[in-house]
């Protein structure tokens, strides 16, 4: 107890996401994971405050990579292409992530209580974009509907990502929904 | 008890409304918002499941409303013209209910599962009305991004519409929110 363990967070993760799909997210204990994972309750409980938080876990890095992304780019830019851009870089933190991505999915998908922390998820996230276009100047409610707009882009973009097969480009997805965002809202 | 009693429902509901701004939702009771419409709490129950769903009964009528919109609009219009012309329709639902509404977007919005409440309600709004796109042959993701607008631009215009005085239409917001949603995607 309390010595290093070599990536116990990560093999936490990992113990737990098996186990979601395999004998469903309400079935599974916190201590089936830290057992799986050849770990103890207790260092579950120092990395992950319950076995929801497993899922959610990487919410604030996507975020913190969403906002610095607005912040960094150019301020010629129009509001909606900063969201594009912003959106779209999000692929790298899904790089080779496909797989377990697609199975945190499914384990959403089958739980109504998951599906309503996914859903709070994106809308903490549709905030944080629409405060990071406030901070550039960008005026309300262009900066509200820019950020809702790239959050509906990220979600459906995401969607067809994961029914993908293989290792595909989740930034490809989202450039080509956002293409048909505008092609839809212009009417075409 | 059982008798029937003239209006219960719209007197409960004012009487539900009037005690979480007074006095808070966590802190009210079916018990008291029964003694303050002058009924039992038996009533309450044969009208309500519980003292959340006097906030959220009216989201099957708005669901209706807007779906019979898309499934009435004309065969040769742009799905976010639909989508556009369904949502501003539910003006109608609002008519001199603007102080009501207001009342209940403060109560929802200083209680964490009532707001969780409402992003779910929105979702389901945006799955119905994406539905009713793919049922007039609008193929995906197009039919998504559409419903997806169409929510974005309902929940800004309502919170636009929340924040004026007097009695402001609904349906007037909602089309300019669209006209800001078509210039902010075009990159304006």
């Amino acid at each position: 107890m309390g010595r290093w363990e070599p990536n116990a967070r990560g093999r936490l993760a990992q113990a737990a996401i098996e186990l979601y799909v395999e004998r469903g997210y309400e079935q599974t204990t916190v201590a089936e994971i830290a057992k799986r994972a050849g770990l103890t309750e207790r260092t579950f409980f120092r990395h992950f405050a319950d076995k929801r938080e497993v899922l959610f876990s990487g919410s604030g890095s996507l975020r913190d990579h969403l906002v610095n992304a607005v912040d960094a780019a150019p301020d010629s830019a129009a509001p909606i292409d900063v969201i594009a851009g912003a959106v779209a870089s999000v692929g790298v933190l899904f790089h080779e992530r496909h797989e377990s991505a697609r199975q945190r999915q499914a384990v959403i998908a089958a739980n109504a209580e998951l599906r309503e922390r996914e859903l709070i998820k994106l809308a903490s996230l549709s905030a944080a974009l629409a405060d990071a276009l406030r901070r550039r100047g960008v005026p309300d409610p262009a900066a509200s509907l820019a950020a809702e707009a790239g959050i509906a882009v990220f979600k459906i973009a995401f969607e067809r990502w994961i029914s993908g097969t293989g290792e595909p480009d989740l930034s490809r997805f989202v450039r080509e929904a956002f293409d048909e965002l505008k092609a839809v809202t212009a009417g075409r």
